[in-house]
């Protein structure tokens, strides 16, 4: 997989992009990455990139000459038989990011992700240069850069080969739909805080049956729109009506 | 604002805590960071931090001894008037972060912020040690390292004097409570594609009113449950009613 970035800071980019799976994965030749800093497509000799908006209003807004411009230079067109690549805009506008688009993401050759910085970007960038539009959640960040890492980090381990252990992948919490259930190691009491009997118990039926119920009670608790994925599923409706009425600490 | 990064990956941090908005208020002395490596308070001599879960299972589950250990050397108790640390663990079963969180965090003295790797951490961790569990979105991420930075970047944009122009903090997504207007900025025609007129007129109050119907528009179209908390706001119950039949476009 090819991963471009457009932004106006690179210097944010390698020490994320070198770390951990991320910088394994490279080192693998699974991913290869192209950070390029689009001021170098600038209007003018002075490196300029924004302007003032149309109708007035505070901050700056990015031209399109230069993004456009900076993702033209990227698609060399040598090979006809390459798939498009997803152009990707990083903005609170866009779609909220998720895990299912991650593994859509994860099937495309080459991304080139947007990061935008100051008021905005001109909406004709929007209409005519993206084909997605994502964001990470509803806060205000400065800028796009840490939203494509966020992107780059949750797509690059569910390529094929880049975590050591392909089973983790798979029971991370939102793979199963749930939140994950409590995780307990070394030591068996710390401070004077002990780790459940059943754990320790060596029964492999009870301790995933407790794991099940953890994991249930924790997505009811927390995160309860969650569940409506399993409203046609009875063993789980049962489940849970059992830690409705506190049947299962019995 | 004092904030604390511990993390098994520190050579992440530096790029994205020296540049833009979190560079320039480290600057200017209103905020300061210590990105410290809980490896330092491993177990053992080998650097061990996380052993296997109990119970069995894959992947590897994060000891409570590093992080208990970290986080007190971060409390030197000089000072009984300083306020409680706010002790912060990145983890997907977290509270969903928000604007409005960040708005709280804005205002503590001190942050600590745990940024997992590996499967998870000790639970005795989570009920014992922090005060807020935070995620940013529901995908699947390699460690707590991005969801700590983005928590930064929102949280010291916030800090009275890190941005140099006040009104924008203001008008971002998310602080109306709708999504951004359009923005166009020069040139006024590009590769045939062309500002509105209405944004060229000069005239302040059809650019107010068409820049509010198109936050609206735009919320209504994307984001439709963000348009909940305006139900008994009858001048935008009005102004939606005239989107959805059209009306707006004569």
């Amino acid at each position: 997989m090819k991963i471009d970035v457009l932004t106006l800071f690179p210097e944010m980019f390698p020490g994320v992009l070198e770390s951990s799976i991320i910088g394994k994965s490279q080192e693998k030749g699974l991913v290869s990455f192209r950070v390029v800093n689009f001021r170098d497509y600038a209007v003018n000799k002075h490196g300029q990139v924004d302007d003032y908006p149309y109708g007035g209003g505070a901050g700056m807004i990015l031209r399109p000459e230069p993004l456009f411009e900076a993702v033209e230079s990227l698609l060399d067109g040598s090979n006809p038989e390459e798939q498009k690549p997803r152009i990707i805009l990083l903005c609170p506008q866009g779609e909220r990011y998720s895990q299912k688009k991650a593994e859509e993401l994860a099937k495309q050759e080459h991304l080139i992700l947007l990061c935008g910085h100051y008021e905005g970007y001109d909406e004709r960038i929007r209409q005519h240069l993206v084909t997605d539009e994502i964001s990470i959640g509803d806060f205000v960040l400065t800028g796009g850069e840490l939203p494509a890492m966020t992107l780059i980090d949750s797509v690059v381990r569910l390529l094929p080969g880049a975590l050591g252990n392909e089973t983790s992948a798979m029971t991370d919490s939102f793979s199963t739909g749930l939140l994950e259930h409590p995780h307990y190691t070394r030591p068996a009491e710390y401070r004077g805080w002990k780790v459940p009997d059943v754990l320790l118990s060596g029964h492999h039926g009870k301790i995933e049956e407790w794991r099940k119920m953890e994991s249930l009670r924790r997505t009811l608790t927390r995160r309860p729109e969650l569940l409506n994925q399993f409203k046609d599923n009875p063993q789980i409706i049962k489940l849970l009506e059992k830690i409705k009425i506190g049947q299962d600490l019995s």
